[in-house]
């Protein structure tokens, strides 16, 4: 007898506050028999730390140890394990509820989880609040209006492409900040933006700072940070 | 004696699942003495179609008249005449919600009625769930990845400009694009992008579809409308 294969279920637990779960999350997750989350030497996730007052007592945790090292992408073994271990389940009809910080597939990681198991198993994908718009209502500053263009921009790129896609966007966030700070710095300063750039660590987590770039004295950022530059918008 | 001044709560509702409200939406929502909306010539309002489920019945709706014209900002009066039936309110000390569709600061009118009113009054932004990310999620298929830029553009810009942007975006997202489907049409043509676009119309309503581009033969699109183009990006 063929057994019923268990759903995966890619959900976004938003930027870190654990009411910015959506109500569908939280559902989804308060029923979970198996919760799965990525953590960085098979310890820290933030994903289950948002997600914990949801996880009921009785869920099963599958951890996906994920070995971390600075800005770098975690290898694809990693990947294939945990992909492994959630298709345990769900051949025996479990569905299995991964935990994803912001939104599953806005640059989250399980993009990777669900390329491997998509086409062999149901999936379904609850988007979140990303970490984008959050730290625009905690700047208590509209990110785009009217016919403005919002350009979201990985830090990591080079110095070249960011200093042109900055020269024409009116709103930009830079993400993935982290060492390339002092870059970041440079090209801003050369664009005459540094002084409409602000910087959010830790959006709408208990420990978050908003701060403008100008007064950031170091070369590196905590890696959940994001600076917002108003560089034409209205908004401003 | 001066009283307490009410707080104006700018809350997003999401892009139309009714469960993709925040736990923080819901609970501010079904705790609302008022909730204020705009309601297209009085009467239509996709927010509140969104939250109707939590809206208490013993809650006041405060209808903000927005005289729409198909494709034109809506007048300033509009939101003179609404900001100041909030501040009546708030000066009474009575809290405000006010139910934004997606996220009060990406793209939404939110923001005009913050300006006139964050300087006088206490006011507090939730972020929500945008039709961007919800319109991959439908798609099934990543956003965005690693470096990738992601640019929403709204089809409102000269088509320079769009073409410009869109020949170095790995991932963009085209909204707004209404009645400018076929100056889109033309420009993907030109940038042999049609075939990875993908046109998402009321992503997570009950009357969603989803579609290629190229399987749309139509000149225009409805409001709620936007078109992914997976230019350059892994995920295709």
């Amino acid at each position: 007898m063929v057994s019923k294969l268990g759903i995966l279920h890619g959900v976004g637990v938003g930027p870190g506050d654990p009411e910015l779960l959506t109500v569908k999350a939280a559902r989804l997750i308060s029923n979970a028999g198996v919760v799965a989350y990525l953590a960085a030497n098979g310890k820290d996730s933030t994903a289950r730390d948002i997600a914990k007052g949801y996880i009921p007592a009785t869920a099963q945790h599958l951890v996906i140890d994920m070995p971390m090292r600075v800005e770098r992408e975690p290898g694809e073994k990693a990947y294939d394990a945990g992909a492994a271990a959630i298709a345990e389940h769900l051949k025996q009809g479990r569905d299995v509820v991964m935990l994803c910080e912001g939104d599953p597939f806005f640059y989250g990681s399980f993009m990777y989880l669900f390329a491997r198991l998509a086409h062999d198993y149901p999936c379904a994908i609850v988007p979140g609040v990303t970490s984008m718009t959050a730290s625009a209502a905690s700047l208590r500053r509209p990110l785009s209006a009217r016919n403005e263009v919002v350009k979201v921009l990985p830090a990591t790129l080079p110095e070249d492409r960011l200093r042109e896609e900055l020269m024409t966007a009116e709103s930009a966030v830079l993400i993935k900040v982290g060492r390339h700070l002092a870059k970041v710095r440079n090209i801003l300063g050369l664009l005459d933006l540094s002084s409409r750039a602000r910087v959010i660590i830790n959006a709408t987590h208990e420990d978050e700072v908003v701060t403008p770039l100008l007064d950031i004295t170091e070369d590196t950022l905590p890696y959940f940070s994001s600076i917002l530059v108003y560089a034409g918008t209205e908004a401003w």
